[in-house]
């Protein structure tokens, strides 16, 4: 049988004059949007236009849920009662949700962003206020995470698919992948992120994934998902969306 | 045939530490409640905690979309695109929707606060923006507006249920409601309040009024709202919600 | 020689419509006002009335730096960069330093919020950015600390004066000082709170503490405070700042 | 007598991970820059970088202050109080003036931005109110603004030097400089853009324009700020600030 992989892209990130990532020559190549919404990045224009292009590409829907941190682009670990964290994820999935019924289409999964998807990862509690949060919202949406996570594991326990996600775009050292303080350089440019993909397909342990990322703005993005796109097409692997109801 | 009114507040506009309003005691006196979404006021726990609390009174829930302008609670006028306008109105319809979905309750109207509230009444683009928003993200919304105002026309327009609007506890002049600038002893307290509902229900001019509004934030907003309650029992009108589709 | 207790007190925390302590009520009790700048609480207007407020009540003027975290008015920890925490006290203290500039008056001394104040008191980076910045801005500010903080270690090694602190409401434990997490029922009312500041007197473990702190936020503040200073009285301690050049 | 111009150039609008503008190759060509002061665009971090690189090349640095408005990047009309604007104006200068008391520059001017710079421009109450904060915040600074508008009557009513200032890299109109909804074409690119100073020069109503602005964010930024110098040098010109006291 044929493996499928989904190309997820986090983007959406401008914000008002600021533009940021490379969205518009993203959104042909990958099959699912992460996008942004509204707390560590996006504002509601931004959130409009990346919905409508989405739309247009036939790409798949998520909500990229993140911190309260404009500033730090949701990129610094912060302390969040399990209250907070709830509220949050529900208020972040509502705003784009907004968009998509605007739109008239389904949200398909959500993934947390940056200090958020580590501390969903990490911590139990967080990861059962985004799971519950999400279970509530719409117990339809698939759950992008790490493979064995918290938010894995609390995902599952309410009922909700769990994708596992693979990073193409970041290093992956022994303790697994650095999501904070890499550089460029480390990732061997395109090659070297197929590469990557490549040997996550031959290990036996990484069986399971459905997803590999490549964000809208690490440096040469678009180039970077073309050649994982080469290399996945190489390997047989189909592209396309895996782990939710509707997947074809 | 016994005339209906709906009994509206603004509640919802707490934010972190800061309390604001009487909504535990406005809760169980009136029919519908016009949350504060996130942008001049409210925070996705206090969002949650009114969806709740509306929920356990029967309340209706309608969304109180406002200006981006925490600091000035939504009461500076502010320019604002048709895009800006249209997307933002959606944003925080969505964001409350996602509370209402996770308590599985349906969303009955769009009201805007402030500033919004008196453009979206006088300008006719920041009208079309706000009905058009409002009727792409679910038609079925009834829109509370001033009687006669540019978001009457175009709600209608969009084919959305207007529902017409009296503020009890705000100063009415020759030139209509006015809005800001006053001060409470303008309001002649519960029986000057009660006496405007009064004069208003009289008045031929506003048969076509289905809802009052008292603020939570008015001083004394419950012993005002408990002697509007009292003079429409008197006066043999129906306290409960009208003008939407599933109004009993 | 007579001893002197400097009575500092948290304010300035309103924002916008949102009143916030009872700062009219607790200047007249006070010598030493740390007025929030605008990150954790604050807002120019509220910065502006409170400076005026001390100046008008003889009252020294404090920079009350926060974490950028107006949501979790400054209490939920947060991580930050060297830079960011430098860049962003200079920021503070400018700030206020702008409304102190404009009544002519001098800023007394610099004391981090809430969650950046048990940052600074526990974290040596922090602690060196905080204290860097202090320095670089006016190197005639006074550092307000708990004793034996990292924060005094790194004012002192800048040259800055350190102030040391005791909170009378907040409950003392054998860790020390409780910040967060505490209930009313602990402080034991104004005799518990004057009884923790007499038993700090009376330990010699604590004899250069210069400044007591009651917050504008707590429930019963003023009555706190008063009771503190008639025990003050009864000790025959001279209420005043200390530890500034220019103290009396 | 050689005229002297100075040349000012809006920079500091970046945004933690937001770059915005083309500040490292703008400065070496300018002689003033305007410093946003985190209401509009800026940060701590952001501000801090502006005024050493500032300092590096020996440029003067003013407040670019803002409304409060960064979604819209002070660009959209918004309601103010005359408190709040002169407030706003205060809190502004003093954050700035923390980097500068920090590397120990003196400030040189202030300068609204976007819309404020309008309705300063424009507006009495708002020009009496950002003229008052200037000079109780310092009175030796300087207010860069358009030849006969509201601030420059007011700011010389608080005894401030008043800088009158042409705008290179915006259309002029019959009804003046068009400072929104203009389009690139328009510029005529670096030629048209030395050409309309050297109309400006010729042009004995603008004798008494003592400084020049390009925008950091304006496309080709650098290249149209290189023609102006040469067309300066080429009219004999000399280029350097002027209307304040320590001009050389």
């Amino acid at each position: 049988m044929t493996r499928r992989i989904d190309l997820n892209c986090d983007l959406g990130e401008s914000f008002g004059i600021y533009r940021h990532g490379a969205d518009e020559e993203m959104m042909p190549l990958i099959t699912s949007a992460n996008v942004a919404c509204g707390f560590h990045a996006g504002d509601p224009v931004v959130m409009h236009d990346a919905v409508a292009s989405a739309a247009a590409h036939g790409v798949a829907v998520g909500a990229h849920v993140g911190l309260p941190d404009r500033l730090g682009f949701g990129r610094r670990y912060m302390q969040l009662s399990a209250r907070e964290a709830y509220a949050s994820t529900v208020y972040q999935l509502g705003a784009l949700g907004g968009f998509l019924a605007a739109a008239a289409v389904r949200m398909q999964h959500v993934k947390p962003h940056g200090a958020l998807y580590m501390m969903a990862a990490e911590d139990a509690d967080v990861a059962d206020a985004v799971a519950a949060a999400t279970a509530a919202y719409d117990a339809r949406l698939a759950v992008y995470t790490l493979p064995g996570s918290q938010l894995a594991v609390r995902a599952q326990a309410y009922g909700l698919a769990v994708v596992e996600e693979f990073f193409a775009d970041r290093p992956y050292g022994p303790d697994g992948v650095q999501m904070f303080g890499w550089t460029y350089d480390q990732l061997g440019g395109p090659a070297g992120t197929a590469d990557r993909v490549a040997a996550m397909l031959a290990d036996p342990a990484a069986g399971s994934v459905e997803t590999v990322c490549v964000h809208s703005d690490t440096d040469d993005a678009p180039a970077l998902v073309r050649a994982v796109r080469d290399r996945l097409h190489r390997e047989g692997v189909t592209i396309g969306r895996a782990g939710t109801p509707d997947a074809g």
